[in-house]
């Protein structure tokens, strides 16, 4: 066997032959007024292009989502942007719309949300690093707002809010797991109130949350004041609007509101804008960025985090249903090495073939299709390539599919980028044309939340039932009492099983999900169901990814992927 | 008396012919590759065009800088947009140097360091906002240190790091009170080990202080990695190139590093980059965008903040000396309302004429005269003319001046932008011609610690002598033990008095100056003597500026100013 080598990302990313995001803007028709230049290779879009756009009809809006993610990989953010070259390539406008990547990670393990191979987003380095600020911003908001707390209780605390009951949280974009937990407030009078506090990763933010779910300005503002800051000695509520900083929030947002344009490594538009969790929140990238991108192109290519469990789920849930958005198509992408590990292979035994643990893997592909046929939306999967798999595995998987009569096809974008996803382009649009659409979320918001998270239980995770711990049944009765009944439900569940249990792979079956608390996300509009513990400040390794990067002589990035 | 309203500080910067920043880029004869726009009013220089211009001359360097503040005011920014701009009205191709302005105290109280009246730099918002995102790489870059050392604690500390031996602290661009004394690392054996912390403002940063001193890239990295984090069990310094994060830091810093252009009202350039506490770091924009200035223009004006005793103090005696740089004059602003606080008179009384409160003042200006004089520098002082000033004050001090020997001039440059300070300008250029100039730092550095500290007592606060605490006189040995005695010194005093008192106004006698403690900060090279309590992570007043800020309709800022 011949041994080939290939190309790391951040290598074929800096040999790209680049555009400059000027070109790219006179691609996409857009005039000086619209748009403004960060560097030569990034903009910022102006929000009154939905004025100006208004009368032009939205584009075909496609969700990217996969299987439970592996440590062997899955690739759904390289299929989005293969997808979006493909489209190019065979001569439809389409436009690829991302999450913004959080900087913290990247200083600890390898790897970013920038995809790979020649489906990547380009400039890397600076997507991974600190982009146009989006983050710094929401930063910036979310720790505002805890000193604006913080201080008020030193003032006299005129809001009577109990310090043992603030639930607002410091964030950093950093890994840092020394500030789970901490103390602050301490050195005697002059220094604030002692209480516990801890801060989360900027991406866990409610700030984040909102930021993507806001469909303007105004709505931003109002979201804003909306967000429960904790709660007064009488356990009312506080808001924002309580503490009147409202305005001051919004001030810090303004500019990072507007989204981001960048391309691919083919030239493909490229909108890259938010980036929250997808476990406490709801993992896509703004209502305002994918709304933007269906009015600049007739595709939308967009992926939501994790597996089609929790992103998916949440997308057609959540942001589709605030967005108003009725997705055209489902993308769900497999590998052949990921449902081997559903299927019980180990992580150390992948670059075997072994069509008995892929046959038992693909249980966990099939759940998933049913989720998105529950949604009553056409879906293709996308094999993703990886260049050393199997074609016996590649072939088994395609030919499952057809048995089960569900569209799929092969992707291999990660080594041909756009030309390498062509077939699945066509099968895109051919599904988007023929295939019947009847998407509906799963529930009515006027359902209680109780019945909200037992449809997720059971329709989308396969459980056979929910159990709530006292804690939880306790906050459920609060929650609807605060009138907060009526908002969508966001479930941070592990991303690694369809089940609470992480370690449960494939399709477990007859299994409880047990939801240990909730947390109310008013602002952001939706009640997090808490199972199992959800880690909202990672840390990092034993030798953090930090230790490799460097600028080199001419000032480029090195060590970043 | 006729009652006459101005324009806020916003209105008029809202109300600007503001140039695109290509126009300004034009102006300075720049091209395409020399520089990257960050929206259309902002641009970042690229730092090739040292080597573009090194054999172009270097222009001269104007300090301005001020007698002590006090809450009357002295517009020592206003001053120096407004010189900039005088110089180019008569003529000369005049660039102005500034420092960023920290965003947490935008939120806190009104004011901002964006100049006044018709002598700002604009965009405004932008400026004293997130601007080009400097201060978040800087933030960021400083916590991603913190979160390396507690995450090597937690893995093992093989480089037997004292947890109690500390000297690293997180920072914030935020004033968070609560934040000034924590306890991190709570939670248990997964979440790291406890021990006492704190967080700094940003701009207290030693990385601020290293981004302003650092001469290029490299000189970057290797400050960064001399930084000193912390001791250990055998107290021996831990530095930054022992955990090996020196690259990632300066990858995180790396576009930070290019330094920002934008414009003031009458379109002169403005290079506005870094910004470090004026107390435990030495208060000036970055040496970088000084020089860039002194390449693009015959004429920089660049300030140093708080008075002489501490801005000037450290100009000349840390960042020429790093820089190389020999400023050709100095401008002292003083007002009217000012040295009558400094007399005496109290600040509810400041818009009566009180020639008495005057006389008694002008002793502090006439130190801060005598300071610049001992540096060997040639001198102006400017009365910065406030609109309610009364005549005969302004007329006395100049005709003071005059008794003295030192050129003075009125500056008008709030209510007239640069035709108000013509006179001034004139005089400027006058003096850089015609005065001599045997500009020399107050001391060398192979003097003690001791001895450099003793100096700027004696010559620059005219203390009589200086008292070292117990815990300041083992530091001393051991700083020398370590290498250290050859830095310059960074004082870190009151900024209202020329001594350590605060309370001391005019030009305190027989005092003494009491150094408590002393702080190595070996990366950006200095030993930072700190006397009296030095507030390193400010608070927010009980009515933040905050709480009038919003966003309007048409997506503009209100109520920073």
């Amino acid at each position: 066997m011949t041994k080939v080598t290939y190309k790391s990302d951040i290598e074929i990313a800096q040999e790209a032959s680049i555009e400059k995001i000027s070109t790219i803007c006179e691609q996409l028709q857009l005039e000086e007024e619209d748009w403004e230049p960060y560097g030569k290779y990034k903009a910022k879009l102006s929000l009154s292009l939905f004025d100006k756009l208004r009368t032009k009809k939205d584009g075909k809006v496609i969700l990217v989502t996969s299987i439970n993610p592996t440590p062997a990989g899955e690739g759904k953010s390289t299929v989005t942007v293969g997808l979006g070259q493909a489209l190019n390539a065979i001569g439809e406008k389409a436009i690829v719309a991302l999450r913004e990547p959080s900087l913290g990670p990247s200083m600890g393990l390898k790897g970013g949300a920038a995809g790979g191979g020649y489906s990547q987003v380009i400039p890397m380095e600076d997507i991974n690093l600190h982009f146009t600020g989006d983050i710094h911003a929401i930063t910036t908001a979310n720790n505002a707002l805890a000193a604006f707390i913080d201080n008020h209780i030193h003032r006299g605390n005129e809001l009577k809010i109990d310090p043992r009951k603030i639930v607002w949280k410091r964030v950093l974009d950093m890994n840092d797991r020394a500030l789970r937990q901490v103390v602050v407030g301490l050195g005697g009078p002059l220094q604030g109130v002692p209480r516990e506090d801890g801060f989360d990763i900027t991406v866990a933010s409610e700030v984040m949350a909102i930021f993507c779910l806001a469909s303007d300005m105004n709505d931003l503002k109002r979201r804003l004041a909306a967000m429960v800051i904790g709660y007064t000695y009488d356990h009312e509520p506080v808001t924002v609007a309580d503490l009147k900083v409202e305005g001051a929030l919004t001030l810090l947002l303004k500019d990072a509101l507007a989204p981001n344009l960048v391309q691919t490594l083919e030239n493909t538009p490229a909108i890259i804008h938010g980036g929250p969790f997808a476990n406490i929140a709801h993992g896509c990238n703004s209502i305002i960025a994918t709304k933007l991108a269906a009015k600049l192109g007739d595709y939308v290519v967009t992926e939501a985090g994790f597996g089609a469990d929790l992103g998916a789920e949440k997308f057609l849930n959540i942001k589709a249903r605030y967005a108003q958005i009725k997705p055209s198509a489902v993308v769900i992408v497999a590998t052949a090495r990921a449902l081997k590990m559903h299927g019980g292979a180990k992580k150390d035994e992948l670059a075997s073939e072994n069509l008995v643990a892929l046959k038992a893997g693909m249980a966990n592909l099939q759940k998933h299709i049913e989720t998105i046929q529950a949604f009553g939306l056409p879906l293709v999967v996308a094999v993703n390539h990886f260049v050393n798999d199997h074609e016996e595995e590649i072939d088994y998987i395609l030919s499952w599919c057809q048995e089960q009569g569900v569209k799929a096809e092969r992707a291999e974008v990660w080594l041909k980028g756009g030309a390498g996803g062509e077939a699945l382009a066509r099968t895109v649009l051919a599904i988007t044309e023929s295939e019947e659409n009847h998407f509906a979320p799963l529930y009515t918001l006027d359902q209680s939340l109780e019945e909200k998270i037992t449809i997720i239980a059971q329709k989308v995770y396969g459980a056979s039932r929910v159990d709530f711990s006292p804690k939880a049944l306790v906050q459920l009765k609060e929650f609807e009492h605060n009138g907060w009944g009526t908002l969508p439900v966001c479930m941070a569940k592990s991303q690694y099983s369809l089940s609470d249990d992480p370690t449960k792979l494939g399709r477990p079956t007859d299994f409880t999900i047990t939801v240990r608390e909730l947390k109310a996300s008013v602002g952001a509009g939706f009640i997090v169901a808490l199972t199992g513990n959800v880690m909202t400040m990672p840390g990092l390794p034993k030798h953090p990814a930090a230790l490799q990067m460097d600028v080199t002589e001419d000032g480029k990035a090195k060590g970043l992927f």
